[in-house]
């Protein structure tokens, strides 16, 4: 990444002074002066002391010891916007758990279908949620809430926020979803009105910046490992058999590549960040069938897009729509077998949704439980226009507006993608032989 | 099935008299007058016994006190044919270990790629199956072998089984596999050989009449209902949400009924056995998307075969090619509610090989083990021409011809299907309103 | 098993001829004719026709053209009794579906806690159950109502009956429940009531006669087969290693068997049918130790009770208190190992409530649907102390006094235990050398 | 921790110079400048750099331009001691596949038993590992060479590792094998060879200094959670049910801590580092009994120690033997609960061997292959005497005596223990009420 990283583009934003004292008896509270460093290595923290800058670092996520709003005057809404996700409603049920057990706030609104929900003209009935409803929301896959692709109006929104006497949003989504929550905290600004926005970022591709890993990634790798071993079994189970994998990875490889580490079984991955050429690529296959007999191919759904003839256009909510890959190498992996008068039996599998809709796994699970909670903290201590993230084993604020600066990717010099190399003895570079 | 039932179509084949004692020591062999009852209930018993019928019966399966071959000089052969489905390692597993410590018959061949490894012509190396290789075939999925679709001539079959002096045959597959067993079987009486042959069969759609469960199903139908609950994430995590699941099932509906039964949100369920009108289902899935939000249908890829324009021709195995009814609905419902102008959105799931290369399960996995075992003592016996079944509970002998004379369906007027229907509501006819 | 069959025993009694024709429109429906053979083999269908008897066989469940009870005024009960088993939530669940979607009756009640629950001296409230409140229970382990051990007063229970109007109790338990049900069934009649008493056997031992599988027993033996492969990891792991689990099984060794079959790691399983020397089995262990360098045990509970000093007495609900067979074993081996100056390096595993909690795998989920349906369809038509079974690959009613007449059990004659004896190479004779 | 951190501590030893340029074409190496900062807060760094010191940092693991070892030349060794962990196997195949396919490196023998493989006097032949048979290895639980406790004869061992030829040993264990690594060490020396020894630290207990996860950890998480779900089950199952289960955990509570935030269903958590009373514990278990009927409680193995007369003395690799704090737990419950005349149900459950002995989960795997590698690279590159570790996502080098200079331990006042008594609503203070 080659942006430039100032320390004021960490401060977070809050509402007001937090002078109310917090109805946690005896706990350790988070202070504000206690902060994560943004750098890792001692070369990037020497160059912000020898250029005289403060180093950078990330506000600690936690309970703090005053809070902003008043617990029994607050209600709350949550929002679930996008494609599904592992824990989801874990991150729904750990942010009614924690308002209702740690602040004594017992109004919860789930607004239905994501923006739609905040949207009069949809007329969904918003969803009051209580601890004793949400309690098993941790073992179901999907969203209970329901959620939705695209924006919706602003002014709307900020209506309904208006309307319900809505204190704090917590809205749950990728990208758009971020940009969306930009967009409310400045009309409620413009309203001069005292409402907390606070998102937990959702990306399965796990590819927002200044967050190691988001939440349901680490399910997603665990299925997509397992998927790719039965594309082994079918490979091997054939004479000259391929098992071709479509994985999730618009922009960045993360899955294709985490899976390949965690499954011994693939050959070749194949990710956006790491272009690659058709025939030389062809001829690589072709050398291995010849050699080994089978092949597993994984390949993340935004690579090679410049090989292919897009789709062009966007989706509901402002995404690029993508060509497709995985049916665009199993053809031209055919053609290329009858070309060379090479018998063939490929299988292609394409899991996305098999992926998408798992409740999450005990780690996630955890994982989420805590990216709820710290949710709930940041908000109720009046903080704004911020995303919950992870950083280094830490819970810490980030704010909007930095995680949206950029996209996090496998960068092809980096340890992950020089080891998914080195365990599978992929050729550095497949764009030339 | 309106098929006449004859008890002469019961009597399995054997190469000669068997007269070695068995190695077995001390073991309680099953008898020859052993037989399973074909009929479960009392009219069927009633309705041959008042033709002054004898009542069918299948002689069951078990170690036999005398064998025809002398372990000392017997090989035997291995083959694996079609499509894959969990368990063939572990049914390869039992036959080699069966061989081995019951009967201590060491030679055992495994030849590659179904039939293309008994034809000389593909130069495929046959690799020797022992104990130690074989001891953690039964933890993976696929076929150790590998398989191959499509038949090779029969007397190049039968001369590679001479020149290696192989005595047992053990073939696993399916319908296509089982008449080529039947072509072999013919061919070896021409030349007057001592050849066994011997089938598993493997059907993962669970069809082959006279065998109430094939291996592999099981973990299908559980890998299915896994599947479903994700459909049904997707389905009711959007508005007007409808999850589309194609599941197995060419002329059977076991597969889909089955998974329907054991997962709780299914809501439509459409098999090859059970005709459906186009316009009379479309009308129903807008009444239920109208209301209750979401809906799961769950359809066997031989459903509905007579709506879609078929793509004609067969494969190499000679099975006809079905039309994709997967897409074919998915094309139609979105066209329908685009029509109507109504909100879709509509995830597309095809798991097909995802299922069929998994290992099997617990359960799976000891019927595997019970097939190979029961193949072996078959074979060892001297029987020939015939497939293990089971029924009623236990494991039979049925002759190859028997096993192929029907299909084994999903009666519309079976208690199956109708607990389908009842737990579900689904209507019973979906051809007119 | 050594009873006399009588046609008479299979006679299901009925409170009274049923008039009402049942809601269920269009419904294919099962005639009183439709009858389950209970002979499955040739010679013991012979053996009743040469004695000039008739053959007996089983009404086969499933809904009746005409129905006992009015829908519109029925209230019906469930309760839960004796320790978990996977699955009892999805009966649970299967009850209240049928009755509302198939009957219309609306009122349910689940009565807390086993019998306690029907006794007022412990005041648990009954819960009503909806198919919205059950609709997520069949993902859950144990018995969302609640269970205990032990016998109430059967007029107590009688007497809740009556106050709260129940027209049909269901049962779900083991042998202690059926005996409950006769009981009950018997002060009904004295009281001159129509109130129907129909039970679904729980029994993770699978131990219930003329019961070919009951439920949660394939969930059980999935997971003792998951322990066990972690008992081999233990036992291959160290020098010297022993791996012995303790599986569920008081009187029958069904778990044991079927879970040494569906894993392929056991050497050594003890069964309560099948008598062994604790001398003899010292010396195989050490000879297989010597020989191998490591062993895997499995032993039912209820195995060797005649060579331990037995606790004696009885639990609440009346079942014999065993000896620990598993503490026993472990302490024998390791004695006779010090004494032969061994190495050794034991690890004892005792899963039980582990396994017992579980919530039921796919295959269990499907069949607990369809015991419960059955179980609805047959109280309704006004059957009365009965049992729902299956046998042969139907479902089918057994009168309470045939399912407590005797005890299924693994005979060391049959092909299950042969098989587990081939399988594993264990010898036949344990009581001699 | 109260230890004083100096940056020489974290000095990575070397045999000698790397000459020999590395076998890895096109590679990006990591250079030795390549340092991750072992401070992760802006409190930390101030204080290093207020004090005038370098702020410490941990060497990046990661193939070096230059090897010290000549490939052709190199034979290595590995093993692994003390308990089970998922993943031992793992960590073996990625060493050998690393040594053979990166580095060209083609004798690794694997010794049998831990140390007592390299003590001549047990006469355990060490096995040839070769790519072939590894490949599979990672999807098995245990330990393929076999593990055993306790220390061998230092000279022994290094006789061995000289009159073998070995280069490199390979060590896999935890506390005591550190030790023994560095008693090796100097031996080694002393005898002025040029061996390196490198260790991959193993403990379940993840409680390891200096690396923030340990592998197998995850996996011991997830099926701990699994557990503590099936003792909720048996807890709501019954009336005044207790669901108790003792988790892994020596001296710190990791494993008890992350599991009861992995499971929603746990209500009191008791770990080594936070002492209770058991009159105020079973004070408040009454108390939750009495308002809620049920409760679960997971108990770390080391927790309590002071409550109970231990066992005294050690076992053969040095550890103190614990008192077993689940059954005295489980007794003094059930006493006290007698005593005040109240009903319980109280089940226990200690999984200890079903959790050591499970093959490492997805993310497990893809960790152990990294650690395998690194612990590769960094003694093919001449360093010694330290273990490969993971700190802040980076996978990185850490003296052996740095590593076993302290124990890591759950810290009351940190966020993870605040976090577990948030989610679980435990009192902070179980020493007094």
């Amino acid at each position: 990444m080659q942006f430039e990283i100032k320390e004021s583009d960490f401060h977070v934003e809050k509402l007001n002074e937090a002078r109310i004292p917090s109805p946690m008896e005896g706990e350790r509270f988070v202070d504000d002066e206690e902060r994560i460093l943004y750098a890792t290595n001692v070369r990037e923290m020497q160059s912000f002391i020898s250029e005289g800058k403060t180093v950078p670092s990330f506000e600690q996520a936690g309970p703090r010891s005053k809070i902003y709003f008043d617990p029994s005057k607050l209600r709350c809404g949550i929002v679930t916007c996008g494609g599904l996700c592992p824990g989801i409603n874990d991150v729904i049920r750990a942010i009614v758990l924690s308002l209702h057990y740690s602040y004594d706030v017992h109004t919860v609104w789930g607004f239905r279908y994501g923006l739609e929900g905040l949207a009069p003209s949809y007329k969904h009935e918003p969803l009051e949620l209580t601890p004793r409803m949400v309690a098993d929301f941790h073992q179901k896959g999907g969203s209970i809430l329901g959620s939705s692709r695209g924006p919706q109006k602003i002014e709307e929104i900020c209506d309904t926020l208006e309307r319900m006497h809505i204190g704090i949003l917590f809205a749950i989504g990728g990208d758009g979803t971020l940009r969306a929550v930009q967009a409310i905290v400045q009309e409620v600004k413009k309203r001069d009105l005292k409402i907390s926005v606070v998102a937990v970022p959702k990306t399965i591709d796990n590819d927002i910046a200044f967050v190691d890993r988001s939440f349901g990634f680490m399910t997603a790798v665990s299925e997509a490992a397992r998927v790719i071993y039965g594309a082994h079994s079918e490979a091997t189970g054939a004479r000259n058999g391929i098992g071709l994998v479509k994985l999730m990875g618009r922009h960045s490889g993360f899955i294709a590549a985490h899976a390949t580490l965690a499954n011994n079984d693939v050959n070749f991955c194949l990710i956006p960040e790491v272009p690659f050429s058709l025939p030389v690529f062809l001829d690589i296959i072709r050398e291995r069938i010849h050699k080994r007999g089978h092949a597993v191919i994984v390949v993340a759904e935004g690579a090679g897009q410049d090989l292919i003839e897009n789709a062009g256009g966007t989706d509901p909510s402002g995404n690029v729509r993508l060509g497709d890959i995985g049916t665009f190498l199993k053809d031209k992996i055919t053609e290329d077998f009858s070309k060379h008068k090479l018998d063939l039996v490929l299988k292609y599998i394409d899991p996305s949704y098999i992926i998408r809709s798992l409740s999450a796994n005990t780690d996630d699970s955890a994982f989420c439980l805590l990216l709820g909670h710290n949710a709930v903290h940041a908000a109720m201590s009046g903080r704004t226009d911020m995303v919950v993230g992870f950083w280094k084993n830490y819970y810490i604020h980030i704010p909007t507006s930095l995680a949206v600066s950029r996209r996090k990717e496998v960068s092809p010099d980096s340890r992950l993608w020089r080891d998914v190399l080195l365990c599978i003895g992929q050729p550095e570079n497949l764009l030339e032989k």
